[in-house]
């Protein structure tokens, strides 16, 4: 049901790494009207269009203490010490990078470095839904904890009863959310974006959600907002060599799959048994998954296809820009130098795709649709500003002054040359 | 000339920090009209815009080498020499910014990294007029260079004879760009953004422009081109007390003046003697300046406000963002730790902000109108994707497999799971 090719032209490349189209919704007008609403009637608004979309009617949009307490209870046991495990590891790889300042001395008396500053009030949207996303949670409130936002603020859609899963009240909490509201799609974007009588203003939105809600973040730019990553359907790219497990690969790819219909998975190799060994592994282990119908969707989409070297495995990779890439080869270690563009790369047979959307510690926020050529996924960078300082003694600007003066001058910025002359002529009267 | 304000409550802070209204072109289907244009007609339609445009006929949109090589002979050995201090103390900090690569095993077995790899493609544009923006050529060319970026595009548009600034010429060889166009506008965003029989389509645009090239960089992001930083006028934030020397501040306030009718220059200072004595040199310097008429302007624009403090300034001053803060004190240094949002930030009396703009080291491509609360600078940062990478071994995923089963188990996804569970299942059989 994976559609096979072998031995593609580089001239066909280009468009085998094409998407699927996919029917876009126009929405601009839909969610220019909702944050007209919003900006206008505050939450009023929002609570009107959580009553239309959601069917759920609040009185009160924030989540409170004894809500979140209640929740914790009803967290198993079991399920709260393999997210503490989690927590632990995306701590750690978010922890490692800080910056550490380092003052350069670009030329004697001129001192230049950088620091980092959290963005002070952020918005982290977790969709709503059959599944509690609560994993997306500790990958937004983690380093935005490490990086020190003031206030990280959560918006998720209710239920019908008003309620939010426990799960993803519990990962909030554990994770030092600042504020829950039970908001979601267009709405919760345009609070987030513009501020309400029960929500502040953000710098910047992440997180996932469909149309709607991808719509609307892209629109809150108009509003000085800021945003983590472009949005585009989940997709993962496998390049497996004759020392993989086709078993394995079969399952890197359906847990990409079951994602949506909209999905892609694209299996690369030099050897066709793989290819072949990996199709029959797929249709074997399709028949017992409860999402069945979602991913033959997702497979329709998806392609495996035979290169004549793992080179040139990777050579295509680059130009599709994977948002995941798995090397299935007891040789990753080899290829994965020949890799630049890709979101997040797992090397070996045993670093399945599931382990990084969960507990190894990497984030799976990532860049999608081509977009990791342009885009690195989330990480703790995405949650601080790097500011520039200079420090430049009287003895520094002697140093550097003429050249500013004479290159101020060559732009015809003559004010510009004046800063730096009226310190000079200063220093030479002492 | 200037507005005096005497210690305004902060609940007037909000309304004291927004910048001029500017009257905005609604360019959109303009901006739209070129791009299908471009998109259909490649070349034909660039040298089409040039012509209506820019008034100039190029029968060869590529500046040749032969242009290039008689451009470097008109620059005067004694820029040169400038831009080559510039150019060493730019590389120094930037290539100060390089990430080493740390391996962090987050579980025993299971080892997670970042590594950078560079934006293969990018594309700088820099704005023509009567003064060559040479300046702008190394803040981008340097870190790009640095980075490995391996096709470095710019434009910049033709005088009406067809020719470019040697300067710019000049300037673009000796940082490496790999091919210069003779296109400015609109076009030359659409031209880099879709790629033409000339042009090859690039991954991420850079540079500086008027409304015009700030619509088309913005609408280029539909074609899933990323860009530097939203667009907005340049502005200098000065915190000032009693041991800032008024002559100088009134320079680095003028500095910023002269680049705009719609730049804002702001002054703060817990000493009225400071401001009456800065705006006395102001109005002394302005007689002698030849951008005088946009200098006067641009300070309608502006403001002096006297606060009880210099804490308070700087609480002012994180709330207005501003693009370059300089702190004019010999007590810079203990002010700066306060400051949380400022894309540059200058430190004492001989820090000015036109060392920044071309010589101390740091990059001039900053945040403006507020977006130093959201966005950082263009640093080494800006010309690479950070891709993280793992590695798990067997007994990693043995250590971290079972609670990946829970948590996917819990966010119902079986396939997710699944992936995790034939991997240990593998390895109990062994």
């Amino acid at each position: 049901m994976i559609q096979k090719i072998i031995n593609p032209q580089p001239a066909e490349w280009e468009s085998l790494c094409q998407r699927p189209e996919l029917p876009v919704l126009d929405l601009q007008q839909l969610v220019h009207e909702i944050f007209t609403d919003v900006k206008k009637n505050g939450d009023t608004a929002v609570k009107k269009y959580t009553s239309l979309f959601d069917s759920a009617v609040t009185d009160n949009l924030k989540v409170s203490d004894k809500e979140i307490d209640d929740a914790s209870v009803l967290v198993p046991e079991e399920l709260k010490q393999a997210i503490e495990l989690a927590k632990s590891n995306i701590e750690k790889f978010h922890a490692s990078q800080k910056e550490e300042t380092r003052i350069v001395e670009t030329t004697a008396g001129v001192e230049c470095w950088r620091e980092n500053r959290a963005i002070e009030k952020i918005g982290l949207y977790i969709p709503g839904g059959s599944a509690p996303l609560f994993s997306t949670v500790l990958m937004l409130g983690i380093p935005a904890q490490i990086a020190g936002c003031k206030e990280v603020v959560m918006c998720t859609p209710p239920d019908a009863d008003g309620n939010i899963n426990p799960v993803i009240l519990y990962a909030a909490r554990l994770v030092g959310v600042t504020a829950i509201y039970k908001i979601g799609g267009i709405q919760a974007i345009a609070a987030l974006a513009l501020g309400t009588e029960s929500l502040p203003k953000v710098y910047k939105i992440f997180g996932p959600g469909n149309q709607y809600v991808a719509a609307a973040k892209q629109f809150a730019q108009n509003y000085n907002v800021a945003i983590d990553l472009p949005a585009g359907p989940s997709e993962v790219l496998v390049i497996a060599d004759a020392t993989c497990n086709p078993d394995f690969v079969a399952a890197d790819l359906l847990s990409q799959a079951e994602h949506g219909a909209d999905s892609q998975v694209i299996l690369l190799s030099d050897n066709e048994m793989v290819l072949d060994a990996v199709a029959i592994a797929i249709t074997r282990q399709t028949e017992k998954l409860p999402r069945k119908d979602i991913v033959l969707k997702c497979l329709k989409n998806s392609k495996a296809i035979l290169f004549e070297s793992i080179e040139q495995c990777v050579a295509f990779s680059n130009i599709y820009a994977p948002e995941h890439l798995i090397i299935a080869s007891d040789n990753a270690d080899v290829y994965s130098d020949g890799v630049t563009s890709a979101g997040s790369v797992f090397l070996g047979n045993y670093s399945c795709e599931s382990a990084g959307d969960y507990a190894s510690g990497t984030n799976h926020t990532l860049p999608t649709n081509g977009f990791a050529k342009n885009y690195s996924g989330v990480s703790l960078d995405s949650f601080v500003k790097k500011v520039t300082f200079q420090k430049i003694s009287a003895a520094g600007l002697q140093n550097i002054g003429p050249a500013i003066e004479i290159m101020a001058a060559a732009e015809q910025l003559d004010a510009h040359k004046n800063a730096v002359t009226i310190r000079l002529n200063s220093l030479k009267n002492v």
